[in-house]
C-alpha cells in the first residue's frame, strides 16, 4: 500500500516524504519539511510552519494515510487521530476531516483514499468557490482582504484570495490592498507573496490604515476566508477580521466571507460558542516566529492579550461565498445554512 | 547669554548641551543624543528620534534658541525658522510656536525667553488637560488608547497618557489596553515604557484587536491624542485614530482627544484640508527604524501606502478635553471652536 504523489502549494508527496513548505520561512526562502511522523505534523501545525485552515486538517490526514501505509496499528492511528484534532481548536475543517477519516480506521486502504479524496475534494471545492466569488468582482474593483486564503492555506487556489486570482484570471482590472495581518503578519508575508507570484497588484498596508482607505472610498469590496461558520451565520476568522466588517458597514463596503461549506458546524447555534485560541505573548511583544529568534521590541514584562481569532456577527455580513454558491444576508437570516448542513 | 537648564521625559538641556532621548532606540536604551545644532535637531524630527506633536516643536523653538545665545545673525535664525517649519508638515503646534519665535526675532533675550516660555506653558497646559480629563475616568474604568501621548510627546505628563496618568495617581483603579500603533509601535515601545515606569496596570494588543475587545465590552472609554484640530472639531491624530472613533461609535463608547488648545488651527474649517504625512514604504515592508537596519518580512517589491495620520470627523468624537476643560459634541458643532480660536 501506497500514497500516491502530489503537488500543492504548500504540501506534497514525492519520494516516499510527506513535506510541508514551512510558511514561517516565506517569503525569503522555500523551504520544505519532511512531516512522515505524525510529532512532526502536530509540530508544524503548532508552529504554523502549516497553517490555513483547510491545509492543516490536509496535512493531518496526510500523516495518518501516510503512517497506515507504512503498517501502523489501528489503536496507534486513533490514538494520533484524536490528538492531530487538539492541534488548533478554532477550525473546524480539522475536527470534520479527521472524523472521516476515523469513520474509515478499520480498512486501511479506505483510510489512505480518503485522506486522497478530502485533499482533491478541496481543490474542486476552490474552483467552485472562486467562479461563484468572481461574479462579485467587477472591472477596476478595488478589494480589500485579509490574513492569507489563497493556495498556500487550501489545496486548491484558495478561498478569498482564490476569488481574487479567478477575477483576474478572467482578464478584470483589479487592484488588491494587503493588511499586513498582525501579530503574525502572513498578509505581509504569504499574501504578497501569492499576488505577487500571480503577478496581481496589490499594495500593502497596516491593519490600522483599513479604516481610513474606506473613509477616501478606496475600497469597493471586502474578501476573506473563514475559520468556522456557526448555523445563524456567524463567522470566526483571523482577528481584525470583525473591526474591518464593522468599518466596512459604516462606509456601506460589501463584505463577503468566502469558504467551503466544510467551514461550517452544524453544531453551533450562534458564534458565541466558537471557542477563542490564545496564543502567546511574544506574537505581540515584537516579531515573533516558532523555532526562530524573538526580535522584541515592546517594554519588558509587558503583559499581552492575543487572541488568534474574532467573530464576525452575520448581521456585518454581505454574503457568503460557498461552494454551492453564494448566499445573502437574508437568506442565512432565515435559517438557510441550519436547513442545508 | 545663555540658555538656563532643564530636563524633561526626554529633551534637556545642561552642561551647554542641548539633548534629545532617542526614542527609536527605547525602550531597550536610553540613548541621549546632541542637538545643539538645527541640522542635528532637523534630522532628529525627520528620523522620530524626538516625536509627538508639541515636543518637536520645543525641539525646534530651543535649538533656534541656543543658537541665538551663540550670536547667530538673525538672518541665520530666519532661515532655520523657515526650514524646521517644514520638518514635519501635519502637527500645527510647531509652525505655531515658530511663529511665536519669529515674532522676537529682532530681540535675542527675548527670542531665547520665548522658548523657555513655550515649553514652561506646555508643561502648565499638560497639568490642566490631565485634572480636567482625569474627572472623566470612573473607578475600575477599562482605557484604550493609541500611540504615545506621555511626557516622551510633552513637556509635562502628556495629553491623553496624561489624563490616564492623572487618575492613576489620585488613586483610581483602573486598566489600559495599549494599541501597538503599527508601523512605528509608538505604543508598544514608548506607552508601555511609560505606564511601566508609572506602575500604572496595562495590556498590549495588536491594532486589529481593539474592535473584539469593544465588542466584548472590555473598554469603558478611549483616549488619544491629537496633532492638528479644525474649526468644526474634526481632528488629525496618528494612523488608525479613525478606525478607532467608527469602532467605538459602533459600541457606543465614549471617545476622547485630549489635546492644548495650541493644536487648534484657527486657519482650518474642517478636517478635509489637513496635509496627511505619507511616510517612507519601508517602515510598512519590515521593522524601520531609521539609522538602524530594516528587518524586511514583506515580499521584496511590493508597494505600500503609508499614511503617517488620518482625520477623524467630528461626529464621532464625543468630547475634547483642552487645557480651558472639556467641550462636547454639542457646543463644538455649535461652533465654540471658532468663536473662542
Amino acid at each position: 500500500m501506497r500514497l500516491k504523489d502530489f503537488e500543492a502549494s504548500s504540501l506534497r508527496h514525492r519520494q516516499d516524504r510527506l513535506e510541508v513548505l514551512d510558511q514561517t520561512a516565506l517569503p525569503d526562502q522555500e523551504i520544505w519539511v519532511e512531516c512522515n511522523h505524525p510529532e512532526q505534523m502536530e509540530a508544524c501545525i503548532k508552529s504554523l510552519q502549516i497553517r490555513g485552515a483547510p491545509m492543516i486538517a490536509f496535512g493531518a490526514c496526510f500523516v495518518l494515510a501516510k503512517m497506515a501505509t507504512k503498517g501502523a496499528e489501528r489503536a496507534e492511528l486513533e490514538v494520533w487521530l484524536h490528538r492531530l484534532k487538539q492541534a488548533r481548536p478554532t477550525a473546524v475543517n480539522l475536527e470534520r476531516a479527521l472524523n472521516r477519516m476515523k469513520a474509515k480506521l478499520s480498512r486501511p486502504i479506505e483510510f489512505v483514499a480518503e485522506a486522497v479524496a478530502i485533499f482533491e475534494e478541496d481543490r474542486d471545492l476552490c474552483e467552485s468557490m472562486s467562479t461563484a466569488g468572481a461574479e462579485l468582482i467587477e472591472e477596476n474593483d478595488q478589494i480589500l482582504t485579509h490574513c492569507n486564503t489563497g493556495g498556500l492555506a487550501t489545496a486548491g487556489r484558495g478561498t478569498a484570495l482564490g476569488v481574487i486570482h479567478k477575477a483576474f484570471s478572467q482578464d478584470k482590472n483589479i487592484h488588491v490592498y494587503v493588511d499586513e495581518t498582525r501579530p503574525l503578519l502572513q498578509g505581509a508575508r504569504l499574501t504578497t507573496w501569492e499576488l505577487s507570484k500571480a503577478k496581481i497588484l496589490y499594495t500593502l498596508i497596516t491593519d490600522s490604515m483599513a479604516g481610513f482607505l474606506m473613509k477616501q472610498k478606496k475600497v469597493d469590496k471586502i474578501f476573506v476566508g473563514a475559520d468556522r461558520i456557526a448555523m445563524n451565520g456567524d463567522t470566526a476568522n483571523k482577528i481584525g477580521t470583525y473591526s474591518l466588517a464593522v468599518l466596512a458597514k459604516a462606509h456601506d463596503i460589501p463584505f463577503y466571507v468566502v469558504a467551503p461549506r466544510t467551514t461550517l458546524d452544524p453544531q453551533l447555534e450562534s458564534g458565541d460558542l466558537i471557542p477563542i485560541e490564545e496564543r502567546r505573548a511574544e506574537e505581540v511583544l515584537g516579531l515573533y516566529m516558532p523555532g526562530k529568534p524573538l526580535h522584541e521590541w515592546s517594554t519588558k514584562g509587558s503583559k499581552v492579550y492575543n487572541p488568534a481569532f474574532d467573530i464576525t456577527p452575520a448581521a456585518l455580513i454581505t454574503g457568503w461565498v460557498f461552494d454551492t454558491g453564494v448566499l445573502s444576508q437574508k437568506e442565512v437570516s432565515q435559517g438557510v445554512l441550519k436547513k442545508t448542513a
